[in-house]
């Protein structure tokens, strides 16, 4: 996939640390997955969700009745046929103040959206359900709608808009440092709207089984316990009779797997019709009505001394979090400011966050949220430093990046509901390192050169902070069949980023086994009782952490069952290829099967020991660990058209561990893609009247292969973290984080305008009027 | 049900003891409920077996052309097809050679009974693949069937028949006690072939779930995890990547959940065509195909002195298996001659079983396997000692009962592979409580004064004792949910017999929650690594107390964490109706539900405590326990027709302690009538040349409401079982148990011909052709 691999892989063991095949490729490659589509049951209806065509207005009524008339159509349903369904529930329960905001399933007085559901049709087929959601007639007073989150709201409903929530953070005088400052940096930055596009959309299947008495959900993903527990409370149910389950997913990113107005409607449908109801959403859905993301303004300042030396910086900040608070609640406005200063030693820091709804689509999380927004303006800001002192841009890094013996730093400041505790790190190190790595002063050669003989070609830099590692907790059960073969159980969730792999590779490691011969289950409420999903770069850290703990734990019970069987010293054999026997020499042995078969309830040589050769691992951990890393990029620029064509890229980054560098390698291509599309292409894009321009994939424009740089990739684990044996940390957001960042700063220096760039996406008609604007002004 | 129920309830509790209505019945009297009949999925398709319509035959070729043509066949299969998969296996362990007897799935070289599968064919449609089954032709050489396993055995194949194994057990001088007995009193004893024919015949649902490489069946019951385990080795793969569903169960008795041919054939077709596959059971073939059972011929003698006190027996038994070794093994011979002495006291013992095959369905376990035949024959030999010296049969059975101080008491004989350990009894007193219950000597004077003016009416009586709670283990998982519901997870099975309800009393018992909140799940391989299913009237024994200690672990936890959050004394602390408070007085109280709440991983008063107010509790046992009691019957004989009338029945039964004394009556008066068919009418007839007689209802004649009388139950809890804390035994068994020796001693007391009954069942026809041929002989 990359171009350029290195890895100092110096601590790979038999498993941990190889690039080896992934396990959940098979059933994918051969078309043998069960997405939530290829999920049917008999007697199975299918949903089709009426949206509103309004970015606001009030509802004076809905006609239904001539859709309800269509042959095959079971139910039309509106708000007040839902209205005993709360609404959606959020967390972030540290914030307060934003339960009035959150999103009924069905609109209920007004519409906020465009693409607001204000009905579905519940029909025998699919085809129906559409054809008869089209003869809803809604209709619909248009109020004036609130579209500039930095314009100044008023109330939310029937008003123009509202601030649920400031939210603040800081520590230090920063005011004193101000008034002390060598110089003042200012900056307004912005980021525009844009969203994981997923390549299946999201799908639904609820099914209440009344010979049990449980609701099945089917297309869960990401958080499957936690929408569980929200789903019981919303529908007065007990955990214990809801199922959810996971399926094979096409891409998460944030994006899926949260409840939305959909999940709501399905289960109440199943419920009530006691049918098994279906939904799939189409591309035009996805585009209109799942959760979009940041679109931040930042106004920041920094005060520094002569030698570009940060004293503070004051941030304000204006999120866009769209109609409603969804299940986020303010998380990603927070997380902003929460882990805004990255690797940088800030004395003192003052944020207000302004969480504003608006009548666009609702935000949410999108892979590294707050980081992409956060690391684009503070190396903006760095970069701003350089240029208002006159001081090279790396050298205000150097100054100012927190050394390796600060470890661990406490930056007084929280994130996630955590407080923010940098674990390890040597940044300047891996300054060095990147900056070796990708050839830097030759690239500043050939860009001076290139630039010299007419083209606009620059090289930037942005340097981050990921976090990973999110706790409190995760549990995983380990036990080893009577075959040998291992199964493992996680409430942990596959969103393709490789868990089962991973997770394997740990357990293979830890187990003395074959990872092939390990069978990571995952994705069903019924097996596991708790769990935590896949989000926030978690799963190998604290999945893998609990995995690893359980094996311990079986690999003590075998062994102490082997030392009797073979009548051998325990300290004397090890486990290889699943079977255990002498460390060294020749000498008796036991399969982990035969063990297995020894330890059921039966068994005659079991003695006391609990049955099973098998345990429970958890892990709590109460803080994140934190990777980090480096983006450089080489572009080109056509200033006739604004295109700007990445020539070449690079990621540099410490992860601490990587249990498997090749799946590593693919999160962070993967996540760059992702990253460059919302630096130069990707945005949800309103017209005045809050109508989204951007409903087809002609007009939100994804990158593609064509679009794609060659990419180097460097991974470091000269951080391992503290905070777990083997030192992991996450590696799903690593891509993206500084890609907005690196973008822009190469764009200023291929144009020699620095601080040209103050907004993202830089798309060409964006550039070239700016380009215009700029020229002009001269 | 019962006219009469009389229970001592001197122990019952809040929950235990009562006689709650079954959280079962909701779904099955609402037609909620899922049997596997209602399972469904996709694409699926649809088995029917072709059998044998020889009793024995060499297999010269089958023709399956013209059923391949049928449109929508997709596979007919004979034994050629499925060479790969090994025979049926079974347990039983501790007998040998059995193995080359048993049953491939589809019959090879031979045919050896009618209804042996021969071939299968497989269509989108259940009812093409019935019409495509009619043309499939196999030209089988007829060869003769052994059909009477009394007669000399030869060879199984090709030659008549065969003797695997003759099992002995025994022990004393026989010898010596024959030689010095003051009386020798011998019998031929017979009982006839009959089984279970459950309202819900079979069924099975075999899908490979390709997404996930997992083997599901649906329709397993009785023992889901003994036969994922061996589904397991016979497909060589891991038994996680096989799981089995139970669903609800239309009646078990031992017939259904044992793996037979048709799962064999199901999970091969599943595995090889990739698609759904199902097959139900039509009631033909279930009186042709599932396992028969009771067919046994008892030589059987007793040494005894001039008190009538025995001094030894001599038993020789010859079991008819049928066709093959199925997955019982030889257990129902092992469990006759293991189990044959009752309440007895005997001081000497041989017996020699003689398991033979031969040309019939094959045989294994129905309700009270092994006990209904060798109640029959050891009560009958009671009353015949009596008879031969002139004492009255009640007397010759006190005289030779086991005394309560004699319990423990080891009989030095093993059943089911465990020794024989009576726990606990006391049979004498529960003849006096039984015979002051029916009012035995009015029961006498009525029969009398009626025999004088002419009816031929009688009262008869049989002791036996049962046994139940099966080992080795059982394992339950309890966990309470948020909203205070209690999820109990249990790999035991519900086959009708309540057990949903009574697992759940015993835990609100111990927890102090309504039981109509606690949801017992079983049937489900993939919820809990080992299960040991419902058989030998284990569940409420193993099942009961592992759910107690689990409860007690639980309660623990709840009441510990209480006492913190309270700020109270532990000690006085109880918790009622799901709310921890205190014992005594007013005070602060929380709720079961507030306490899982604050023991969820993320809870911050959670300490050192593992998430989960939940535990697993097992139960380990090497012995059973041993209920025991007693059947009187009332009979009215025609004369003419040879038609036995039953006009009162009686069961007592002490049973330890009754969970639920609704559900133990119902278990007693259930399997009365099974014990009345068996005893009068239910038996599987073959002609001559092996054809089956009694393959529709018509002619297998099962016991109706007319037939039943009424009847009284007396539930004692006189003698509970000193091997789990709650004293229980099992109810399962008990109605069936000596039905056909009370009615046997009844008819030979209302024709006031002692001994006349030596064969079951006394049907009107051979009644009437034995009263024919004795009276003639007179």
């Amino acid at each position: 996939m990359a171009e350029r691999v290195a890895q100092a892989s110096r601590r790979a063991g038999r498993y941990i640390g190889r690039p080896v095949t992934r396990l959940e490729d098979p059933p994918l490659v051969t078309g043998r997955a069960r997405f939530v589509g290829d999920v049917n049951f008999p007697r199975q209806l299918h949903a089709r969700i009426v949206r509103s065509s309004h970015a606001k207005g009030r509802i004076v009524s809905i006609d239904a009745d001539e859709a309800r008339a269509v042959p095959g159509v079971v139910a039309v349903w509106t708000a007040a046929d839902m209205a005993d369904v709360p609404n959606i529930p959020f967390r972030a329960t540290a914030i307060k103040g934003l339960t009035p905001y959150t999103q009924p399933p069905l609109a209920r007085d007004y519409v906020r959206f465009v693409g607001e559901p204000v009905a579905v049709v519940i029909a025998d087929d699919a085809y129906v359900a559409e054809d008869a959601a089209e003869l809803v007639f809604a209709d619909i007073e248009e109020l004036d709608p609130y579209l500039d989150a930095t314009a100044d709201p008023g109330e939310f409903a029937p008003g123009l808009g509202c601030e649920p929530v400031v939210i603040e953070k800081g520590y230090g005088d920063t005011d004193a440092a101000f008034d002390a400052a060598h110089a003042v940096v200012e900056l307004e930055l912005s980021t525009g709207r844009h969203s994981a596009v997923p390549m299946e959309p999201r799908g639904l299947l609820a099914r209440f089984d009344e010979s049990r008495g449980v609701l099945e959900l089917y297309g869960a993903a990401k958080r499957p316990h936690w929408n569980r527990d929200q789903l019981a409370e919303l529908f007065s149910m007990s955990p214990a009779d809801i199922e959810l389950f996971e399926n094979s997913v096409g891409g998460g990113f944030g994006v899926r797997g949260e409840l939305y107005p959909e999940d709501l409607i399905l289960c109440h449908a199943a419920l009530t019709l006691r049918r098994p109801v279906k939904w799939i959403e189409d591309r035009r859905e996805h585009l209109l009505s799942a959760n979009q993301s940041r679109e931040q303004t930042h106004r920041i300042r920094a005060a520094v001394d002569a030698e570009g030396r940060i004293l503070a910086i004051d941030e304000c900040l204006f999120h866009d979090q769209g109609a409603y608070v969804r299940t986020h609640g303010a998380r990603v406005a927070d997380m902003t400011i929460g882990l805004l200063l990255g690797p940088y030693r800030v004395p003192a820091y003052r944020a207000r966050a302004h969480y504003r709804l608006t009548n666009k689509t609702p935000a949410a999380t999108y892979r590294a949220p707050g980081r992409f927004e956060g690391t684009f303006v503070r190396e903006r800001l760095i970069e701003a430093i350089g240029r208002n002192l006159g001081i090279d841009a790396l050298q205000v890094r150097r100054v100012n990046l927190l050394a390796s013996s600060d470890m661990p730093y406490e930056r007084g400041l929280s994130a996630l509901e955590t407080e923010v505790v940098l674990d390890s790190g040597d940044y300047e190190g891996l300054l060095d390192k990147a900056l070796d790595f990708v050839g830097w002063n030759d690239l500043q050669d050939e860009a001076e050169r290139r630039r010299a003989a007419g083209e606009a070609v620059g090289v930037g830099l942005g340097m981050f902070v990921e976090k990973s590692g999110l706790g409190p907790s995760e549990v995983v059960d380990v036990s080893v069949q009577t075959d040998g073969s291992v199964r493992v159980v996680t409430g942990a969730a596959s969103v393709g980023q490789g868990m089962e792999t991973v997770i394997a590779q740990i357990c293979a490691e830890t187990l003395g086994v074959d990872y092939r011969r390990i069978r990571v289950l995952h994705g069903d409420t019924n097996l596991i009782p708790f769990g935590f999903g896949a989000h926030a770069s978690r799963v190998t850290v604290m999945t893998g952490e609990a995995a690893r703990r359980a094996c311990e734990t079986v690999r003590d019970k075998a062994l102490d069952l082997a030392a009797e069987l073979l009548q051998m010293d325990r300290d004397k054999l090890s486990i290889e290829e699943g079977t255990v026997g002498a460390s060294e020499g020749e000498g008796p042995s036991i399969s982990l099967g035969e063990l297995a078969r020894n330890l059921t309830p039966a068994s005659t040589v079991r003695g006391d020991r609990e049955p099973g050769l098998s345990a429970t691992g958890w892990f709590h951990n109460k803080h994140m660990n934190y990777p980090y890393g480096i983006h450089v990029a080489k572009v080109r620029v056509d200033r006739e058209t604004g295109h700007v064509e990445v020539e070449r890229y690079a990621v540099i980054y410490d992860i601490g561990r990587a249990v498997n560098p090749a799946l590593v390698e693919g999160q962070i291509v993967g996540g760059l893609a992702q990253g460059l599309g919302g630096a130069l292409y990707e945005e949800f894009v309103y017209d005045d009247t809050g109508q989204p321009l951007s409903v087809t994939l002609a007009d939100y424009q994804m990158v593609t292969a064509t679009e794609m740089p060659p990419v180097d990739v460097l991974i470091l684990e000269d951080a391992p973290s503290p905070l777990n044996p083997l030192g992991i940390k996450g590696a799903g957001e690593a891509g993206v984080n500084a890609a907005g960042a690196a973008i822009a700063s190469a764009v200023d220096d291929a144009l020699q305008m620095p601080g040209l760039v103050r907004r993202l996406p830089i798309t060409p008609q964006s550039l070239r009027k700016q380009l215009l604007t700029e020229n002009a002004g001269e």
